[in-house]
């Protein structure tokens, strides 16, 4: 049969652009029928040649095709598709700017700049009349960003809390299973390859508010960028919460959460209790899980790989593949950006949440009423209050659950505790997340 | 800001119909801004005005876009788009047949026909270069088939395997939760209005057939009829099968499994113990979920709704709101039928499954040996054994659970082990899935 050939050229090939190469041939003849086009590789960009050409060889691919000069991109004609998998602000942003001016669709996983610059280079796209896909760039090959933009595009979206970064879950999964603290875990992770050397931007939580800011761009039409988003992460988790959430009937996962009311965004990411019955508490190991509301769908979750060299390269090569049919149908542009309004993003101290506190207090009568009253003027209702041991200088461990408060409220109650004479520490904060 | 508007008629006015007046109207706006045109019911069609009428007086709209006429539908050039959600095969078929033939592009939920006779209604639409959707006739809000389609489609499916019938989990999650008989919970179900009054297409397992065969399509690109597929339904699972399930680290679901393998695709629903470990097991109530296995992205799962007015007007309207996109962008017929191939069906007899057998025999020396004998001669593999109980009459309760067997193989020896003289009765037998 004679098809078109649509010809893609790959920018960056670690592993991510290396697991979209493999999935292009591999899959080659199986993607062209279902697509009517030959998708073929026609560059490949990588300032390393001396780590890329063994792996080009063993693709069995052509070593001519190997380049470090983006111009040989740019200016070929009919490179009509471009995978950007370099990752990183600079240079994958001015790379990306190039690419779309000269009139081709672009392909990234890059999540780093989606979630900050995704506007100029939308903007850009929308000039040129072409296409600017990133699927891959939240929840590695799990499709929630083409469902939220066309499948649920009826509804309107009421939340979505989403498990989406694998390293801080496989630490988790393993600090429940085994009781083991944070530090001993994250060297395992570390020793294994689930987490980095310097672990940052997964166990502070940033990794989760990149693509946070995405999916709430996206459910909410307006632009959020990963600066707007509130961030705790994991490494205050001790086993002790991990048991008490346990016996409360929770379990300890990092979320993003994002919601919409009258107008006004909030999106976080911190750790959170979940009930033990919902699906996303039983969201174990390196893998991610995206769950939304919305309004006529109601619960829905989404489970897969959040990460990994073919994961990822599942999204971006659907990604390629809806190009591809655009660029076949003259249809590009046809799935742009979405972020049409300026929605106003709510401060933490606005967001309302339930809360687990757990606190060390001097063993003597009047403890609890003092608290109590400090939580009640502050206007922060209590639904459990447990004593849960005294230890062996005579301090009694108190664990607080608390109704819907505004976070602001919390806080100020807590600096007042903090000051009350009776109290020794305020060992750990943790949102509960149960309407869900 | 001035929009294009698009027209669109809903023929059927029942459950799921009114479910897509209902979110296309309460939606509108964030409809219209992120498709760029507004959507505009302009007529809708149904034969019973009396039942009708008071509804779309609750709605606000003008009584004059209902008719009875499907010709008011046909001859109206400015109707783009028609919802079809009168359900089962005729007059459905006829219907979509001339909507398309008018050259508008279709939206059904009506899973009957489309795994019946899909064939013929994509090469209509084929050969009128409009769109033929149907995201809501598996599944309903969850969007696989999509998925499947674009960001998927990369992938090689090795296995899909689906909980796709909500009523047979609704029985079946609560003969596991309190113990009570199938017979019980049915008429539980029917009462709460999960179960129909005649109960068989759900049951029987019939109904999840009609999804698979569509979702089997997609996967492997071949035309699957749902009279392809196997079927066994859940009257036989009894409260003593989902205990031993349970002892053995099982739950009982009715899922529907498709898989490819040597360019043959397999394709079957039928009770099946899941590993209590796997999300799917823990997939409960009237939800669905549709798992998939690539060979990129590795293991995924969609949960939702399966059913319900509103979550199957959630995959209705996507799909509408998918058909506008591509009359704006004249790109209609770009996500066609992909049926390419006609891949050989496997009989039941070739699949390869592993199974728990419960039977009653006599409680005498050398009954297992003679069991065991019969199995071996037929090259089924015994993993486990129990003696489960001796009843008053002395008789043995035996189960098994074999390895991975040929079912032709397992059908063999159980009608030897029938004739045995120390057998009483073969009391189920239930597939095992843990390959998943």
């Amino acid at each position: 049969m004679q098809r078109n050939v649509v010809n893609v050229a790959v920018i960056g090939m670690g592993t991510v652009g290396t697991g979209v190469v493999k999935v292009l041939i591999n899959n080659q003849e199986n993607i062209a029928r279902k697509v009517g086009a030959n998708i073929k590789i026609k560059k490949i960009l990588d300032k390393n040649s001396e780590r890329v050409l063994p792996k080009i060889g063993e693709l069995n691919l052509d070593k001519d095709i190997l380049t470090n000069d983006l111009k040989n991109i740019i200016d070929d004609q009919d490179i009509q598709v471009v995978v950007e998998t370099i990752g990183g602000i600079e240079p994958a942003k001015s790379i990306i700017s190039q690419v779309l001016e000269a009139g081709k669709s672009v392909v990234t996983a890059n999540k780093d700049l989606i979630a900050s610059h995704g506007k100029e280079l939308f903007d850009v796209a929308k000039k040129e009349h072409v296409d600017l896909f990133f699927e891959a760039s939240v929840a590695g090959g799990i499709p929630i960003i083409q469902s939220l933009k066309e499948s649920l595009a009826g509804n309107r979206i009421r939340q979505i809390v989403g498990i989406v970064n694998g390293t801080t879950n496989y630490i988790l999964t393993k600090m429940t299973a085994e009781g083991k603290d944070f530090e001993d875990v994250l060297k395992e992770a570390q020793e294994l390859g689930y987490a980095e050397a310097d672990p940052t931007s997964d166990v502070g939580g940033y990794d989760a508010a990149r693509k946070m800011a995405i999916l709430a761009s996206i459910a909410f039409n307006s632009r959020i960028t990963d600066s707007e988003v509130y961030v705790e992460g994991i490494t205050n988790i001790s086993g002790l919460d991990i048991a008490y959430a346990k016996e409360l009937g929770y379990v300890i996962k990092l979320v993003g959460i994002t919601k919409e009311e009258n107008n006004e965004v909030e999106v976080r990411v911190h750790p959170a209790m979940i009930p033990v019955e919902h699906p996303l508490s039983a969201v174990n190991d390196a893998f991610n899980a995206v769950f939304v509301e919305g309004d006529a769908v109601g619960k829905t979750m989404f489970y897969g790989r959040g990460a990994g060299e073919l994961p990822t390269a599942s999204a971006v090569v659907g990604d390629i593949i809806a190009a591809v049919r655009n660029i076949q149908y003259n249809s590009r542009g046809r799935l742009g950006c979405t972020c049409l309004e300026k929605k106003r993003v709510k401060p933490i101290g606005e967001v309302k949440a339930k809360f687990y506190l757990r606190m060390m207090a001097k063993d003597r009568p009047g403890v609890l009423a003092s608290i109590a009253a400090v939580l009640g003027n502050q206007n922060v209702s209590i639904a459990t209050v447990v004593q849960k041991r005294t230890d062996e200088q005579g301090r009694a461990e108190l664990v607080f659950i608390t109704h819907l408060v505004e976070e602001q409220n919390l806080r100020d109650a807590i600096s007042i505790i903090k000051g009350l004479s009776t109290i020794e520490k305020i060992e750990n904060i943790i949102r509960v997340v149960d309407d869900i």
